[in-house]
């Protein structure tokens, strides 16, 4: 009778999970230490602009070469003193050497385009259900909202709100210092157009707040009033300078459970779900470390 | 053996436009005159900020209650004076009484919700062919991006990036007064929660450029910093004050080909295309009337 009593109890808890399921604030607050993953500091950018920084994560894995151009540009201190110079509204803030004569050092002028990988391992990709009109699959790799093909084994980041991608001309490959940030809705249709090498952890309304250009193409008459003050990599600020942050690890169960809850929200002011949440909805969560 | 010549010309036609589709932005200029509709100045709202005007146009034939309480509300100069009081980043700027103890003369302090409507007819409803996770079917009901079930009959709008809806209690009739923009990405899972029952036309940017909340749920310490300078009712400013405004028909030729323009980008720059565009990625162009 005990065991019966027991095995009907230990049938009950995912009923009891399912009837009592907490929103997405709650996951958030309450997921464990070891749900959270501290940035590596080698992957972190500041960008400093006059109006406050940006926090940008580098998709080191996705695109190793794009993320080393960057680290040498920004210790060679090439952004410092450049400018956002072409922003358009509900779409991209785009900065660095407009005059595309400034002498690079370290880095490079133009690198290999990197719009997609090939064997990304299956565990590293933590896939939504439910369709995705841009892509045969959507989901998340290492706190990176991206998707797939399992027909042809490629994975790409996407460009949601936040997405720290590279500009380029014609020629796929002739891209490397003029970075952008979408600052508005996706724009999934830039998707493996572009290499999406990062993404924005804080500060995108930093960047929102800036001047919009009023020329065409969105480029700025006096660029000057977006100046970038510094880029720099957080491994290199002093310790008292740096700011630590966590993403919440998007192969967690308090992910997992992120993502149920926004598909269906629990609160009862919602009196429709839609049983469904696409890639750029979801958002990964990020904090400051406690700890420091 | 002309005949011939003939039919065979007029099958070629169709493919000729194929081979040579244009982009969206020569879609968009060189629409003819009659695709073009101008916005009933009954149905704009202009509404005055310190940083700039937002035109909003009502979707009265969605929501007529709720477009009626806010014309009666600008009439009575309601707003004027008040703030956007709670603006989230990435989110929503929402607007009105805060207090709620200012007194309501000719309009009303709650309207029944008005999250969908049965029987838009068919003709009024231009489908977007591919998926969409949080609807059976989305598409565009006169200008307005919206979703249907064509199960139950039931058409709502949703919640695009520029979206115009009211906030609301835990009670779905408790709205009325305090108005809300999506100012970031779509928030799509609020379709069906709340009465949409605008857009913004122009000035999202005066939105977005707000300052953001520092309490909890966005709300801000000093709403006076955005404060509402007058809400309006087009039609009843004078003449030459007044911005008449034209939207591309959705039910146009050149809506259709704007759509698949979006779907498959025929830039060479591109070098990916989903042959997929999302309900809330179209974007209904608008434009000052060139005649005025």
């Amino acid at each position: 009778m005990k065991r019966t009593i027991a095995l009907f109890t230990l049938l009950l808890v995912p009923f009891a999970q399912a009837a009592d399921p907490r929103p997405p604030s709650q996951i958030i607050a309450k997921a464990p230490a070891e749900h959270w993953r501290t940035v590596d500091t080698e992957n972190m950018l500041y960008l400093d602009l006059e109006r406050g920084r940006v926090v940008i994560e580098l998709a080191d894995a996705m695109a190793p070469a794009h993320a080393a151009n960057i680290r040498a540009l920004a210790r060679e201190q090439f952004y410092d003193g450049l400018n956002v110079y072409r922003v358009i509204e509900g779409f991209v803030a785009q900065g660095g050497d407009q005059s595309g004569a400034k002498p690079v050092k370290h880095g490079k002028r133009t690198i290999p385009a990197e719009f997609s990988r090939k064997n990304v391992p299956a565990e590293h990709f933590t896939p939504l259900p439910g369709p995705d009109g841009y892509a045969p699959q959507s989901g998340f790799i290492d706190g990176f909202p991206a998707a797939r093909d399992p027909a042809t084994g490629e994975s790409w980041l996407v460009h949601c709100n936040g997405a720290f991608a590279m500009a380029r001309e014609q020629d796929i490959d002739s891209g490397g210092t003029e970075f952008y940030a979408v600052i508005g809705p996706a724009q999934r249709y830039l998707d493996r157009n572009t290499t999406v090498f990062g993404r924005v952890l804080e500060g995108i309304e930093v960047l929102q707040q800036l001047e919009r250009g009023d020329k065409a193409g969105g480029i700025l008459e006096n660029p000057q009033n977006n100046r970038i003050l510094r880029m720099r990599v957080a491994a290199d600020v002093p310790q008292k300078e740096r700011q630590q942050i966590e993403v919440l690890s998007t192969d967690s169960p308090s992910f997992a459970e992120l993502i149920a809850a926004r598909r269906n929200r629990p609160e009862d002011w919602f009196v429709a779900r839609p049983n469904y949440v696409d890639v750029c909805s979801v958002g990964v969560p990020s904090r400051q470390k406690s700890s420091q």
